[in-house]
């Protein structure tokens, strides 16, 4: 992979795992894709804190934050300017073949440092694929960054074939959940809209910044169930992840949407924050 | 892993894989687990089927197959009389950064070889667990044995916390799916059942079997929806993985089974197969 600057496993400088990491035979881990920006790393206590629910959800002992704060400061030394951080923690090796862990196992960090480019989203906005891969309902992997992305693999497949930005992934029941790499919020009149993530999907860390700074903006915020027709409805659309911010989406299949005032207001409202 | 005698990765002996796997970062990827009895891997034919249709679901290319063959001979040479052959097939190497395949990615080859310990399963058969983890719908990756296996991993922990060999998991509307790493019959009067695998679970070598030889046994099959209730009438419940071969079932829960003759039949039989 041409962009990667370096990689650094439990600190060292390497660029192998073994292959009895539980996370390569089960994607038994979760992972934090964290944007980087002159030295600094970006709403880095809210990606730390989705990481330890992740672990928590999956009985994977997070007593490494130390170590892991040590392994990014020693990375983001190394970064230029704009760079891209991306934390993978697995149960670590497996101490006897089969699913279930045996207890004992040391967790292992893997921390990459990528290049990125300047943003360079369209100003009026970007292009969603309606997916024809549903986010499947799993209550006990919801909302957390896991390393099963099978489901997103397929469906960004399907986005870059179609020539767009994203996929918007329904769920079994046709709501609507999320991009295959990003958060959804609508935009009604005076409110955000978006997606409960209680049965599927990833709870975003630029989606908890959204939520967090919608009263600062004088926006209301509700969470809920959101259908396709709430998207005819919509005034304006827009997508967030951890690296492309907040960015306007000007078409889901069949809806365009013309307007996006109030979504680059925000975006731009986001990009001053760093925490 | 004590148990482990030798990995090669496309064909050379190493126990490393490179952090840019795919199968590491997104579970991007598929695996076999084959048994290996006196020089012979049993069933070769039914999991390279299954591995292919995987890697057709998956959109990865399977042109590795006389590769992965001389892997299994060489491998198959080093193994004791009672082994177990893992096979993983990855995506390979990430091309950049992000979920979606760029194209033109190489499939990577891992093959680890095990010690197995001879076939120790009680007659009076086995007790599973009733799993609180869902087996998630998710109808595009049903079927296969693919690297995302967090929901097994799960039910795995808690059957071995509950001290029984296996979880029961069920579907997200109530229906029997499979085990963590088996697939579930039922024997009621004179026909096996066993659940459709058309929205989870994987359809395992072993169920495979044992459905093309029941009618040889003078037994009807039926793939269909399992509820609990079906528990509840069962004259006898059994499981079956590839290394395994079939297992009778003692408990499951409240319900207790105390006929086990056909499972046993079964049994006997399969042990007598190779192919």
């Amino acid at each position: 992979m041409t962009e990667v600057l370096g990689t650094w496993i439990d600190g060292a400088p390497t660029d192998v795992v073994p292959v009895s990491d539980r996370g390569l035979h089960f994607g038994d881990g979760l992972f934090e894709t964290i944007s980087i920006r002159n030295g600094r790393a970006r709403f880095l206590a809210a990606h730390l804190e989705r990481l330890a629910t992740g672990c928590r959800r999956l009985h994977l002992p997070f007593d490494f934050g130390q170590e892991l704060l040590r392994d990014i400061d020693a990375a983001i030394a190394k970064a230029p300017s704009l760079a891209v951080l991306k934390l993978i923690v697995t149960r670590g090796d497996a101490r006897r073949r089969g699913y279930a862990p045996q207890g004992g196992e040391v967790p292992r960090r893997v921390v990459s440092l990528y290049a990125a480019a300047p943003r360079s989203i369209p100003d009026q906005g970007v292009d969603l694929h309606l997916s024809s891969i549903v986010s499947g309902d799993q209550p006990a992997l919801a909302g957390i960054k896991h390393l099963n992305r099978l489901e997103n693999v397929l469906a960004a497949r399907e986005a870059r074939g179609a020539g767009a930005f994203d996929a918007l992934m329904p769920g079994a029941d046709g709501r609507i959940v999320s991009g295959a790499m990003s958060n959804l919020f609508i935009v009604a009149g005076n409110e955000l809209r978006t997606p409960l993530l209680d049965r599927a999907g990833v709870a975003g860390v630029m989606r908890s910044v959204v939520i967090r700074e919608c009263g600062h903006l004088g926006l209301a915020l509700a969470q809920r169930v959101l259908l396709p027709r709430d998207l005819a409805t919509a005034d304006e659309v827009f997508i967030t992840n951890a690296l492309i911010g907040v960015v306007p989406v000007r078409r889901v299949g069949e809806h365009a949407f013309k307007m996006n005032a109030i979504s680059r207001r925000i975006a731009e409202h986001v990009e001053t924050l760093d925490a």
